[in-house]
C-alpha cells in the first residue's frame, strides 16, 4: 500500500526558490573577480537565475544538455548554476585548476554546448577553444565594461546576456532523479571520471548537511564556503547554505591568508569551510598580525587530513573545528568528526584525539570496511580493511562509463583503507592501492610517511609496495632530504625502531632528487612506482 | 537525463538501524507504565525491533496490513513502531484521549488486524472489543509479571510476545512510497480522517526537523518529547531523535508538571517539545517550589497558540522557546519561529512580537494565503487569507475517502486563516470555517475572543458569525461570566470599544452557563451554531 503524502519532487531549483520566498533579503556578498565586493541577495539571485534559464532556452538549451562552467565562487556562478539546473540541463563544474589538456579531455567527454568562465580563466580556454567542438558559445561572466576582446566563439558578457530577456520565466518540473549536475573527479590513474548528481541527490545531501553534526547553519549564521563550487558543488554548500537561509560569503579569486581573513572579519563569518591550506595561510597571516576572528565559531576542514596542530590553534582561538571526509562520488560528504557521547566532556590531547578522526557519518551514509575478498571486518578501531559506502547521495556509476562500480550489495568501494571503531568513528589509514600487502598483512603507506617526516633531515617521504618473493610486497621507504642536509639509509631506519611494529618496517631506503605531485598536490605514486620498477630489495636476493 | 546516483530508498526502519550503528549505546530512557525507571540504548531498541518484525510475520501481519498502538511514550511503543514498518506494515497510532465511540470508529475503519495497547488503556478496549471484527490479537505493552487477566482476544504480554522469537530477522527493503504509518485526525465536524503517512514522507521530514532553524538536536542533545507518539509521530521525533543519535527521555503516563519536570531535571535533557497545557503545568510546578533547569535550553511549544507570558517565563529562566505550527497532514510540522535576520538582535517586548509568530517553514513547505476564490493574496502581514501549503511530508489525500483535497496547483487548504509577512513569518488569525465574512471583508473570532476575555467578569468567550441580511454574517458574542461575577452587554462592548476597528465590533452579546468543548479542550463551535441557528441580529431587524 503507498502513502498517500503528495508527490513533490525535490528539486535543485526549489532550493533557491525557498530562500527567496522566505529568505529574499538575506545577503550574498562577493569579493568579485573584477575587484570590488558585490552585494546582493537570494530574491534577486533567484531572478536573476531565472533570467540564466530563459537565456539558456533561447539559446536553444535543452532538457538534458551539459553546461560548463570554470569560475570561482561568486554570486554570477551561483545564479548561473540554480538556472543551468532549473531547465533540467546539467550543471558541468569544469576544475579550472587542472592541466589544460585535462579541461579539453573533460569538455569533450561531456560535451558541453556552452561554457560559462570567469575572466581569468579566458586565456586557458582561448588556447583550448579549437579543440573543443561541442561548445557553440562562451559565456564570460562579467559586464560590459569588463569584456574584453576575444575569438571565442559567440562569446557575450553574462550581464548582457541576461540583460537580453525579460525574466518572465517559470521553473521547469520534472522527475527527481533527473541529472542536475556534473563533477569530474581527478584520479592519479586513468581518465577522469564523471560524477553525474541528480536532483533528489543534491536536496537531500543539503538536508543531511544541514543537521547539527554536519554543517548546521541557521539562518541566522554567515557561511563562507572558501571550497569552490566545482569541488563538488563547495561540499553542498551552495545547496544547504540558500536552504536554510544563511548568509554567503563568496571569496571569489583571492583565497590567500590576508583575503579571507579580512572577508571573514568585515562580514562577522560564523561558519566557513575549505581545505588545510588554505587554514594554514589563514592562521600564519593571523598570527604574524596578532589578529582574532570573534565571531568566527567553527571551521569545517576536509580534503585532506588536517594536521593536530591545526585543529589546536583553531581550538586556541576559540574556533570550533569539524574534520571532515568525503569524495565527489559522495556529493560529498561521508563523515564529520563532530564531538558525542561519551566524548563531549574530554579535554586536552584526548579531545583532540577524537575531533583529528574523519568522524563518523550522517543518516544517509551507510559504511563497512571489508577485506580483499569482500569479507566484512569489524568495527575495533583497529582492524583496518577497504572502506565501502552507500547511500542516496552516493554515485552508482560514472558518465558514459559502462562498468559496474557498486559490490554485490549495492555498496561503492572508496579506494581509501580505514578503521571504525566501536562509537562510529572512522579513521582514514591509507589508500587502498597504496597500503603495502605483505605476507596477507597490510601496511599502511601513510603511517611511515608521516614516521619518516619527523626525522629533522628529511623534506618529504613515500613509500610505496615493492614486489617480494616470499612476501609479496615489503614496503621501499623514498626519502628527499632537506637542502644541505644528510642522512644515511641506517639513520633513518635506526629512527623508526621502536615506534612501529617490526615487520612494518621499510626494507630499504631510496634517496632522490625530488618527490612528484600531483595538480592538487598529491604525492604521484604512479611515477614513483615507474621509476622503481626494476628495484630488487637487497633481502629478496636470497 | 537521469542521475548516476545510488537507487537508496528512504525508509523509516534505516533510522533506527543508523542509530544502533552509529549511536549504539545513547541511551533511551522512560517513566514506565509500571512505575520504575527504564534504561535502554538505541543498539537494544533496534534489536527488539526486529524481533518485533519476526513476531508480527510469524503471526501472520503483510505488507500494508494495519497494526495499532493505543500507547504512552515508552520504549516498547518505539520498538513496536519501527518492527510495524520495517515489514511495511503500518503504524496506527490510535489516540486514547479520544470517546471509546471514536476510538471504535478508527480502529474499525483502518481495519486493523492487531493492537498492541499499554497497561493503562486495557479497560476501555475490553468494554470495545466485541465491536472490533478485524482486531485478531491483542498484544499488551507489558511483561509477564504485570500481565493482569483479560478477556481480549489471544492476548499476550509483549515481552512474552517477542520472548518467543530469536531476533534472527533482517529488515525488508521496498519502495519508499510505502504506506509507513496512519494518525486519524478527529475534526470538530465530520467523521476522523485518516492520514497515510509514507516511509519517504516520513524520513524527509524528519530531515527538515533536524536543521537548525526547525528541532536541530543533536548527537549530544537530550530530548524529551512531551508530546505524544500518537499526535503525528510526536511531531516527528520518533524519527529525527534516532536519525541524529540524539539521547530520548520518555516521560510515559505521567505529563504532570512535578513528573515532567523530575525527568528534565535529572536526565540533564536539554530540548523539550508539548503543547501549551503541558508546559503551563511545569511552570507552576517550577515557581511553587522556586526550581531551575539549567540544563534546559529549548522548549518547542505547538498544538495551539503559545500565550506571550508563558513565552516570557521561559526566556525568563533561561530557556530558549521555539513556537511552532503544524497539522497531522503535515508530518506535523509547517513553520517555526526561530528568529532570524533582520531580528536576532531584537530585545524585550520586539523579541517577543517575533517569537510569538506561528514562525516561517523549512524548505519542503510551501505557504499561499488565498481568498475564497483561490486568488493568491498578498506577503504584506496585514491581509488574511485562508492558508494552503504543498510539500513532500504533506497530505494529498486521506485513507478510504476519494475526495480531492489539493487545490488545482496541487495545495492542502489548512482550514487556517493566516497572514504572512515579507519576512516569511506567518501569523493565524482564525479557522476559516470560524471567520466571520461581513459585507465581504473577514472578521477573526479569535481575535475577538482573546479581547473579551480581557473583561475582568469574563471566564470565556466564543465569537460565532450569524446571518446578517445585509452584511452576510455579523459576529455575535457569547460570553461566560466568573462565578459571583455580573456584567452588562453594554459593559462587555464598552470594554471593547476603541481596541478594534468599529465595524469588528460585535453586534450583541448573548450570555450562556456554559461554553461547550471538544475531547481535546477546544471551543466547539459547531454546537453553539446550533444552539444559535434561530437567533436574529436587533440591528437586523430593519
Amino acid at each position: 500500500m503507498l502513502g498517500l503524502m503528495q508527490d513533490w519532487p525535490l528539486l535543485c531549483h526549489r532550493i533557491i526558490e525557498h530562500a527567496a520566498t522566505i529568505h529574499g533579503t538575506q545577503e550574498v556578498v562577493t569579493r568579485s573577480v573584477e575587484g570590488p565586493i558585490h552585494r546582493t541577495n537570494y530574491r534577486q539571485i533567484r531572478d536573476r537565475a531565472l533570467k540564466v534559464s530563459q537565456a539558456l532556452e533561447r539559446d536553444g538549451i535543452k532538457f538534458g544538455d551539459r553546461v560548463a562552467t570554470i569560475a570561482w565562487n561568486t554570486w554570477r556562478h551561483l545564479e548561473a548554476w540554480y538556472g543551468i539546473m532549473g531547465i533540467g540541463a546539467i550543471c558541468h563544474t569544469v576544475n579550472p585548476r587542472l592541466f589544460p589538456d585535462q579541461i579539453g579531455w573533460i569538455v569533450n567527454h561531456a560535451q558541453d554546448r556552452m561554457v560559462l568562465v570567469d575572466l581569468t580563466f579566458l586565456p586557458v580556454l582561448e588556447q583550448l577553444a579549437a579543440k573543443l567542438p561541442s561548445v557553440e558559445r562562451y559565456i564570460v561572466l562579467t559586464d560590459k565594461a569588463h569584456m574584453p576582446e576575444t575569438r571565442l566563439k559567440n562569446a557575450v558578457a553574462y550581464e548582457d546576456w541576461i540583460g537580453a530577456v525579460d525574466g518572465d520565466f517559470a521553473w521547469k518540473t520534472f522527475d527527481e532523479n533527473t541529472a542536475a549536475a556534473m563533477c569530474y573527479t581527478s584520479g592519479t590513474t586513468g581518465d577522469p571520471k564523471g560524477v553525474l548528481y541528480s536532483h533528489r541527490s543534491n536536496v537531500i545531501h543539503a538536508l543531511l548537511a544541514n543537521s547539527r553534526d554536519a554543517l548546521g547553519t541557521s539562518a541566522s549564521d554567515t557561511m563562507l564556503p572558501v571550497v569552490p563550487l566545482f569541488h563538488a558543488n563547495s561540499w553542498g554548500i551552495a545547496f544547504s547554505a540558500p536552504s536554510m537561509g544563511t548568509k554567503l560569503v563568496m571569496p571569489g579569486p583571492k583565497l590567500d591568508g590576508a583575503s579571507v581573513y579580512e572577508l571573514l572579519d568585515t562580514e562577522k563569518v560564523t561558519y566557513t569551510a575549505g581545505v588545510p591550506t588554505v587554514w594554514l595561510m589563514l592562521l600564519n597571516h593571523m598570527a604574524t598580525h596578532r589578529l582574532t576572528l570573534p565571531h568566527l565559531k567553527m571551521v569545517v576542514c576536509g580534503g585532506s587530513a588536517m594536521p593536530r596542530s591545526m585543529i589546536k590553534a583553531f581550538l586556541d582561538i576559540g574556533v570550533e573545528v569539524r574534520h571532515a571526509w568525503g569524495m565527489t562520488e559522495m556529493s560529498p560528504l561521508g563523515t564529520l568528526a563532530a564531538l558525542k557521547p561519551p566524548f563531549t566532556d574530554l579535554k586536552g590531547e584526548q579531545r583532540l584525539d577524537i575531533l583529528q578522526t574523519q568522524g563518523f557519518p550522517p543518516y544517509g551514509v551507510q559504511m563497512k570496511i571489508t577485506d580483499d575478498a569482500g569479507k566484512t571486518l569489524p568495527w575495533d578501531g583497529k582492524t583496518f580493511g577497504r572502506l565501502k559506502v552507500s547511500g542516496p547521495a552516493i554515485s552508482k556509476a560514472y558518465y558514459r562509463v559502462d562498468t559496474d562500480i557498486l559490490d554485490q550489495d549495492g555498496y561503492f568501494d572508496t579506494g581509501d583503507v580505514a578503521t571504525i571503531d566501536k562509537d562510529g568513528y572512522m579513521r582514514i589509514t591509507d589508500r587502498s592501492k597504496d597500503v603495502i600487502k605483505s605476507g596477507g598483512e597490510w601496511i599502511s603507506s601513510i603511517d611511515l610517511e608521516n614516521l619518516a617526516v619527523g626525522h629533522p633531515a628529511v623534506a618529504e617521504a613515500a613509500v610505496i609496495g615493492i614486489h617480494h618473493p616470499k612476501w609479496d610486497e615489503r614496503p621501499l621507504l623514498i626519502v628527499q632530504l632537506k637542502p644541505g642536509q644528510s642522512a644515511s639509509r641506517e639513520d633513518i631506519l635506526r629512527y623508526m625502531e621502536g615506534k612501529i611494529a617490526k615487520w612494518w618496517m621499510p626494507d630499504d631506503v631510496a634517496f632522490v632528487e625530488g618527490i612528484p605531485h600531483t595538480a592538487t598536490g598529491k604525492i604521484l605514486k604512479t611515477a614513483l612506482r615507474d621509476q622503481f620498477k626494476t628495484y630488487n630489495f637487497p633481502t629478496a636476493a636470497a
